[in-house]
């Protein structure tokens, strides 16, 4: 079995190294074919290694790193100072191949600019999206895209995000995904110009199978494998979905934990249940891709915890055996080939 | 008590006359003060009428239109194509004078652009808008709007809809509401150039409480009273909670009304807390208000049963007892002569 290296901003996300080292270590002993990096201040590094028992050997390696980009950094200052930053660091090791893929929970902003930079994009490619798997009633997955990568996109990059997540998701589904346009509604009349333009130029390629617009209570039904929007739709979108789910499980939770009788058998009679409604929340998937670039980036939550830093080191994982930007170029090519002749 | 008077497009919705003509008889049960005028094929309403053991009489009358305006029709043709059509008399009955308010869950694009042609813009508005309230976790309501009257949107326009949802707002909660607008992140530097902008206008002036960005997840949250965005973002993002909600509802009603014990048990513990799930699905509320409007015009969902309709019928004589259209006039002229003095 191949080696995989994965390198971690240990400083990103809300809890720092408090969650990312155990989330290593634990991740290290899911996938025996993982080595990490990890990128930060070796002494609170070290400190949580030793809470766990661990220290550094050949598959857990630290690189110090003095600095870290703050959160409320604007992406253009973090760009100039990102020098020995944690994040920084973590997206070098991928741009110098010592990683094979970096996974950060720190500035979703700065996190997008310093791999634009320093990682470059794949050729045909004009921006950058991060995409996430959704989960559906039934049980499956649609990937969304943009969810936040752009503020505002063209019909051309629209059409490149389409191309990108369908040849990401085929990877996971091994045949071609349903592609969609997020839309206010699905006849072909409606929409804004952004989204008629990318629909023509998605009907009129054999490269991807264009299914059409859906609306947004489509979302978690199964209704395309890949709903491709501006990244400023998708991310209200995305974190309304997952919003109204909280608000759902919250509700549910506390008539579950209440200390009455009733609490008690709703326990032991609907934790199934529970469970399964959680799975529906939007935000279970950790580990966002950003998709378009010679290289493998994962965002994390800042809130997430340690399982679900595991579950992006896990994504990373995938898209590297996957080989997922040499899958996208592949498809970008054939879309070029096609125009071409 | 004055008469307020409904005209109610009988033929809209999924239905037609099968859910309209219940749904008159229903409110004008709860409402005293009302009369209804039912505008549709003549046969279809009285047979609907005397299934019920009804007739027209002083409260309830038909007014005969023998044409429909279908869903699938393009607004500029409905346009030239509305006379004599259900939808487009009850337009022309406000217009006249002859009724207070209008309700249609016809075809929405045909409803914006002849109620903007009858009806007219109140002075200093350049677009109406959709509006709707959402509830929101602690019982109360957060009202949304564009909800896709326009399929994009300038600063300008969206400095007028946080006005106008803010005068509707007030009317409800008799205090300022706090008006924020919909965004990707809650800090200052995030967004597109179009809340950035939409945000500095609001900033500067005193007729609206303007509180800051909110992000999706804060939508039935509480965290602001009027949640401004343009319609696209509107419109999915309000399906996308509906969506969200729905499937969860849909889960747990699968639980409850399963045959064995267990469901049995379900149906007891969780009845209570299901009706109150159902209370958090913002498709409950039926009637968006189209507002910006020279007069009052109430949106019904085309697949709105006879208790939403009533609903909507609901909210059109509140509408016309707060005199809705008035007190934006009120509001756009108090910031109009904000800027000029």
């Amino acid at each position: 079995m191949q080696n995989i290296t994965v390198a971690l901003d240990a400083m990103g996300g809300d809890f720092g190294p408090r969650v990312t080292v155990p989330a290593a270590v634990q991740a290290l002993s899911h996938f025996p074919e993982l080595k990490v990096v990890l990128l930060g201040d070796q002494t609170a590094i070290t400190t949580q290694l030793s809470i766990l028992g661990c220290k550094p050997d050949t598959r857990l390696s630290i690189e110090h790193c003095d600095r870290v980009i703050s959160n409320s950094e604007k992406p253009s200052l973090a760009l100039r100072n990102s020098n020995g930053t944690s994040m920084g660091s973590a997206i070098d090791a991928v741009a110098q191949g010592k990683a094979d893929a970096c996974v950060s929970g720190g500035n979703t902003g700065a996190l997008m600019a310093l791999s634009r930079f320093r990682l470059k994009l794949l050729p045909g490619i004009e921006r950058p999206a991060l995409i996430s798997a959704l989960p559906t009633i039934s049980g499956n997955k649609t990937w969304m895209l943009d969810l936040g990568a752009n503020v505002s996109s063209d019909a051309d990059s629209l059409f490149q995000f389409a191309v990108m997540g369908s040849a990401l998701a085929e990877q996971y589904l091994q045949r071609p995904p349903r592609v969609a346009i997020l839309n206010i509604g699905a006849e072909e009349i409606k929409g804004n110009d952004l989204v008629k333009r990318c629909a023509e130029m998605l009907s009129s390629t054999q490269s991807v199978n264009f299914v059409g617009y859906i609306e947004g209570n489509q979302l978690l039904h199964d209704a395309a494998d890949v709903v491709v929007c501006d990244g400023f739709v998708g991310n209200v979108c995305l974190k309304a979905c997952e919003g109204t789910a909280q608000l759902f499980i919250d509700k549910l939770k506390s008539s579950m934990i209440s200390s009455s009788i009733k609490g008690w058998i709703a326990r032991k009679l609907f934790s199934g249940l529970f469970n399964e409604l959680k799975t529906l929340n939007p935000d279970q998937y950790n580990g966002a891709s950003l998709l378009g670039l010679r290289g493998i980036v994962i965002k994390s939550h800042g809130s997430a915890d340690v399982e679900a830093v595991t579950n992006a080191i896990g994504e990373a994982l995938h898209e590297v055996k996957r080989q997922v930007p040499s899958r996208i170029s592949d498809r970008l090519e054939a879309v070029l080939l096609e125009r071409h002749y």
